[in-house]
């Protein structure tokens, strides 16, 4: 799986992935009122609005974009429900050819995380039936707990080839409270690159691991010292646009091969529609998909820009 | 919330939780056969195992017991239809006067962390209306993203009077590959009780914070530190038993008034009928639920033993 994104990343020339964290505060008017028309204010109302609401973003964006990373929070706040929408965007998104890269942030003890591994990820075996769940194609994975978590998903990624991203330094203001800890002379977070680049050398893709790691664009002179502890990890780079990360922050992100990151917008993309630069080229609510093109576009230049690779 | 639970822990005098996670290994031949044969060797038909499971044993410890813990991953690894299991589990456990401890281990940034406590401790308003959708009492979180990712769940604790345990020192071996770093001259682990503890302290029941930790019954010489630490947290102790935690090393996780700690059993209680102690006595697969009755009475003999309160 990573050396197919790695493959959609370089045919879309876009080492971009589009976050589908629907909060119902950036889904026009007109999309909730259809749904709840149809289903009611009600958990399923809900969960057909961002279901709608997704469909139409992917529709209009899916041709520029090597993948997706849906927030599973976004989905699990609207129970079954909402966890049924999560479920129809994976598959929607895997017709239209797109890696699925499941923001669960999932993590537990041994046979706990396996069980997270195979409902994510791998299969489940029912009698004498071998069936699948959730079926993404990458997650994200807590290393809080440390090996004991990581590992049984790592034997589901060596037998389904899927991937996980380990989260090591998060884009949120406090991720330092507990990463940037010093410890034996470094930061914790260098520690969890270690692990990371530990637990992928024995899963390689054609040149990167299938093993990653989240490093936030908020932090890029950490994200310099992490590419180089772990130079064969995919980073998934959240953190981009509205929460402060630039183009240029990202360059160190990536090697020299112009691979090895793939960065994450959600709110700047889903819900580009608000943004004032795209009203003003005539883009309404109606069209509201269609902004999220052009933001595509927009982030896609940007880093080109940034890359030197424009 | 932290209220009842613990007076539901005076009432049955069994500072324990049972903890419903349903592997289907577990789980009577059988169970399996009826749920197959009704809804076919599916996801559906494993959810429908899972919790007719879970009911049989509700139905025979309920009376004992103050609360149950079911870990989401084992429902979760099902998709939507075992996710609907866990929504009916919590829901039956509620009818039953048990409180309920989600174990579901979420921990995000800002807007991400908020839509989880909104979707298993708080509410969602679609359109006019305020809805709630898995609606445990408690959740345990992670706390590798630092406060960001912390303080929405205290948010909606505080409106909705529910609470939380912090992963402080898990009780898987490998817990110390991270947990244990020595951090500022101590292990990170103390670091974040001290969290717990400041993030507990304007979260105060009548007697303990609804901020609370987990700590594992396997470290027992770290939980008489983290109780020194956290004097105001209760403490959610997994690891008794199946994992290898006694009752004598439990001790040090209570206060001098009794309290302050939960004790989880999950495997030891939920698939005792499958214990050779309990097969002597005659219990088979038929009436496995017996065997959960006795392991609970067990455990709670167990505990107040080492606890001196028999």
């Amino acid at each position: 799986m990573i050396n197919r994104l790695i493959k959609n990343i370089e045919k879309t020339n876009a080492p971009i992935v589009v976050g589908l964290d629907p909060m119902l505060d950036y889904v026009p008017g007109h999309v909730k009122e259809r749904a709840y028309g149809a289903y009611g204010e009600t958990l399923e109302g809900a969960a057909e609005t961002i279901w709608q609401f997704n469909r139409a973003i992917v529709d209009a964006t899916a041709d520029l974009i090597p993948a997706v990373k849906p927030q599973i929070a976004m989905y699990e706040q609207f129970g079954v429900e909402g966890v049924k929408a999560f479920k129809k965007t994976v598959d929607y998104c895997h017709e239209k050819g797109l890696v699925v890269i499941g923001d669960i942030k999932r993590g537990d003890i041994g046979s706990t995380s396996a069980a997270y591994a195979a409902g994510h990820l791998g299969s489940v075996q029912v009698g004498s039936q071998v069936l699948t769940a959730f079926d993404e194609d990458f997650a994200t994975v807590n290393p809080y707990l440390g090996s004991d978590g990581v590992n049984p998903f790592i034997d589901v990624c060596k037998k389904e080839k899927k991937g996980i991203f380990v989260l090591v330094k998060t884009s949120n203001p406090s991720s330092g409270e507990l990463q940037d800890r010093t410890a034996d002379g470094r930061p914790l977070y260098e520690h969890v690159g270690e692990l990371v680049a530990k637990w992928g050398s024995d899963c390689m893709g054609d040149s990167y691991s299938y093993v990653g790691a989240v490093v936030g664009a908020t932090y890029p002179e950490q994200g310099k010292v992490l590419r180089s502890i772990m130079p064969k990890a995919f980073i998934l780079v959240p953190g981009y646009g509205a929460q402060g990360g630039k183009g240029a922050d990202l360059v160190h992100f990536f090697n020299e091969d112009g691979l090895g990151a793939i960065v994450n917008s959600s709110r700047g993309i889903i819900a580009a529609w608000k943004q004032e630069k795209y009203r003003e080229k005539g883009i309404g609510e109606e069209n509201f998909a269609d902004a999220s093109r052009l933001a595509v576009l927009d982030m896609i230049d940007d880093i080109a820009g940034a890359l030197g690779t424009k």
